[in-house]
């Protein structure tokens, strides 16, 4: 099913959790090590270090290693397949209503008539 | 956090599965009952029910009871956080490249200058 590709399915899960937005948020404006994502966060490393997990399986960001620091970087263009399917409903919805429309402009055409 | 409310993890995590944007994609062309929804998937219907729960605990859709039809209703706009989110990152890159925009400028400046 070419509509439903898994890569949605874990896209949408990486974003269900608001640690993991604002990760992504925050890499939005630049590559960062994970000591400086996990900072403003309350939670332990090993739960951090989860959610780079998650996030790094759905390919929204890679990680890569220099000595003792880990620096992670978004790959946003891996989003856009969920921005598209949202575009891809409103195109549905538009159809919709088009469809309407056009029964609308029947249902007047057979008023004008009689 | 007013920029990670709750709404926006239940709506991703209904996302996050083919079955529910199948569903959703569907009543996008108009409300659907249950069994009408069902049809197309190759699941039980207590699995399939879970998957109208969590649409429904979302808010993504409606369900109401006529004699023994349930009939499922989209509730478009509960969407709408979900793809401000995405226009809030698509901001947050489009600043970035401002501010290298900038520096280049300063850069160029002090070439100039030189």
């Amino acid at each position: 099913m070419a509509n439903y590709p898994d890569a949605l399915n874990s896209v949408f899960h990486a974003l269900s959790d608001p640690t993991r937005r604002a990760v992504v948020q925050r890499l939005g404006r630049g590559p960062a090590s994970v000591s400086e994502l996990a900072e403003p966060f309350d939670i332990g490393l090993p739960t951090f270090m989860k959610h780079v997990g998650v996030l790094e399986d759905a390919g929204l960001i890679r990680t890569s290693k220099t000595g003792r620091i880990r620096t992670c970087t978004l790959d946003q263009k891996k989003l856009s397949p969920a921005e598209r399917w949202f575009d891809e409903q409103r195109s549905v919805w538009a159809s919709r209503y088009g469809n309407l429309d056009k029964l609308l402009d029947q249902l007047n055409g057979k008023n004008d008539e009689s």
